[in-house]
């Protein structure tokens, strides 16, 4: 006779914009879990080419998502700022984060080094990448072409509601505030 | 025939921790706004004598108080670490948490620096501020007397499961980790 | 019968060093407004290859040119250090400067992010950015090319006491004190 | 026969406000020098009971100041954020300012830490400093004493515009947005 | 039959400056453990009143004092800067400081720290503590009483040298550059 | 009849790992000075392609090297994080280091930064720069081939324990935790 022992995971994305691939690995945790932990990496970036989101917009977005699938009571969102010392950055995620009994991620260096601080860890397979991607998506709308379809139809409101597209077309070509023509 | 006006709210503590002033609070924003952000401010102070908790223990303890009065529907957890400087502290703010219409609190910087920026605010008055606030609840531990019947009863369970009590008491007379006599 | 109303303009830029796109640039806003401060990014690099002046030495002559040019009654000069917020960064020079009426800048980045703010702003079209550039001066210093019609004349005794050429080549081909090969 | 070498100095100071006894030392420094450097130290506070002015709104005051009474072609202003490190804190100074051959301070840290360094100190000696002081001027302020015989006349209407009187009422009892109150 | 299983210490202290107390300690642990780890905490931090030293002035007297002991080669002198948030300072340590078995300290908070992680701890009962601290030395020192027999001899010659008698006293009543009076 | 002057040399490196490159520099300061103070930069740097160590770990290396060569009376290991300011950096080191006559080095920044500051410096031309290399060793790893030839016989040991060659691997195609990807 068996017993199903389940508990809380944490998953760490940047969500620039939430897409289908984690959309995909939000049902895979439910699946497999309790109660999941949604955090938001890099907070502190911002209005860049590849973070083009406020830490308060990613909040906005996946809360709202959420709250129309009616996930709100087993998902706890917070945020994380990046830290410059990776060996530190899992002790940081835990400071910021509820108790959780393992990490899932499909960012191998997100895996080691949560193994290095004793969690245990669950390889999550990232399906269709070429398209579910943050980058992916940025770039078709710097091309013109297609994305909507790679986000959740409960997000595209509020990316609406932000100008997103336009954003990503002004922020297109710049990184930094000032130029840095060598770095 | 009128027309009823509501918005999101914010409203910022450190939740050191959630007490039953903190829940007047609550309660009074829900019964004047469609939903409210609640703020965790100092998110990156813990294990001091003033912030004793993390600020994942502080999420923990709202989430699962809002789980239990079914409020997470209506309300968003968000963290804020300090920044010093409190000109910037708004626009900071507002980086981390989704869109708000009105901000809430009952402390009067928190008021200036947010009209400062021109967002709309209310004052919230305080009740029972000598036994619903952090610091007395604090004080009560470190002398030993009463304090449970000052937060929620939804959040006993976790603070127990935490250690709350031992660790104030165990973090009593320590700031720093090095005492800096002068300070 | 017209009313002239003018007021005082901020322009931000790394003035690495000070050239005739920013000659031109002061020229331009003192026909339109009373006052302009002249706002130094970045402030905080030095020694690098695209930031080779320290900001003192980015004041020293800035500060020369007015004086000779008579304009240090109309012209405030300051400076701004980065942070990595681009969201936080308008309301970051506010603080560090008097207060402005408008934003000129050529910069896209600068427009966006003081529109989202609310301030009013004056795109600048750049004239010959093949030359009146930083990144060309230091470029042509490089290849052993003429470089100094491209900065005022005022400023020439200043970059060669501070061994501008001399400080750029030894500079060339390093960025980091430690090279991080794949950054 | 003599010779009489003159050269650029240094005064550091929070100007918080500018008053008479700057106004004594920049016209003691302005006697036996070329040209002064006045920075304005602790850039980064304000809205602060100690630090109420942000840096922008003191360089306004002492530009208008130094403006008022025709001394911009000789005073260089300048700005500098604190770090916590006093032993880096003059090569700190040094990077954000132009070259000076001398610091001039009333304060003995300054003055010891630019000796440490190497470079030339000149001690002034505060005049009426139980009444010249930004401490005294912001007390007064809040016992509702006379304090506007203290700062320079040039100065008032800007303080008056800035509501200064009331930003150091309100911040009057408070000094960070979160009461720490064991700190 | 016994079997002595000896490991690797790690001591942590602000040595400001090295004392009779280190001395024991050291003396305690060698007595124990194989080889031990010396981390200098606060290695930010000097010329002030609780910090006078430098870290580099704190490793110089240590790894004097240990040559002339011909402790060397079982004892690893470490820096280890202060981060503000004490639930990650334990893993801030780790990262800075070579493997260690077990944490040997007076000081509560730092085996209420090192025990959150999961490190064994060892509480070492401070001796004489109202002679053999730092504090005490430097306040002995503003009141011109004898202090040297409370270090060890061989750091004094070094002492003499940096002239610490003279730097904890123009240090006296000073603490941060800008007088914070209400701090 | 001659003097011999001969002193305390500082050298900076990441030690990513110690290799025979940094083992033929230290064997040739000894030749020459006194006593070698070895400063490991980058010290908050670690897990990623560039910086594959933590600093605790590069201490444990090069004191065990130095144990085991019976050099620790003549040599000072020391650790020095990144500042972003390169003219503050040699004086950051200075805060960081005991006392030193001399600056060897075979990079021409750190030796413009020393002589910026009035510091003594002696060049050192490395040797076999296409084999004794951190960023060659580590990319020999990522291709294969042999490596171990290339540090010094008593590291690698440790080098073994700490997973060396795997934890290259694991990082090689991964710099930040996040993939910036224009960055």
């Amino acid at each position: 006779m068996g017993m199903i022992v389940m508990g809380r995971a944490l998953f760490v994305g940047r969500f620039q914009p939430l897409h289908r691939g984690h959309e995909y690995a939000i049902e895979y945790m439910l699946d497999r879990e309790d109660e999941i932990i949604i955090a938001i990496g890099s907070a502190q970036e911002n209005y860049t080419p590849t973070n083009p989101l406020t830490c308060g917009e990613r909040i906005e977005i996946i809360w709202t998502y959420l709250q129309r699938r009616k996930l709100l009571d087993r998902c706890i969102i917070c945020s994380v700022p990046d830290i410059n010392n990776n060996f530190l950055w899992p002790r940081h995620v835990i400071a910021l984060t509820p108790k959780f009994d393992i990490v899932y991620s499909g960012n191998p260096l997100v895996l080691l080094l949560f193994k290095t601080m004793g969690v245990p860890t669950h390889k999550i397979t990232e399906i269709k990448k070429d398209e579910y991607s943050g980058t992916v998506i940025r770039n078709k709308i710097l091309r013109g072409e297609k994305w909507r379809h790679l986000v959740p139809d409960e997000t595209i409101p509020i990316l609406d509601r932000l100008n997103f597209e336009n954003r990503i077309r002004m922020l297109g070509g710049i990184y930094r505030i000032f130029h840095h023509e060598k770095r």
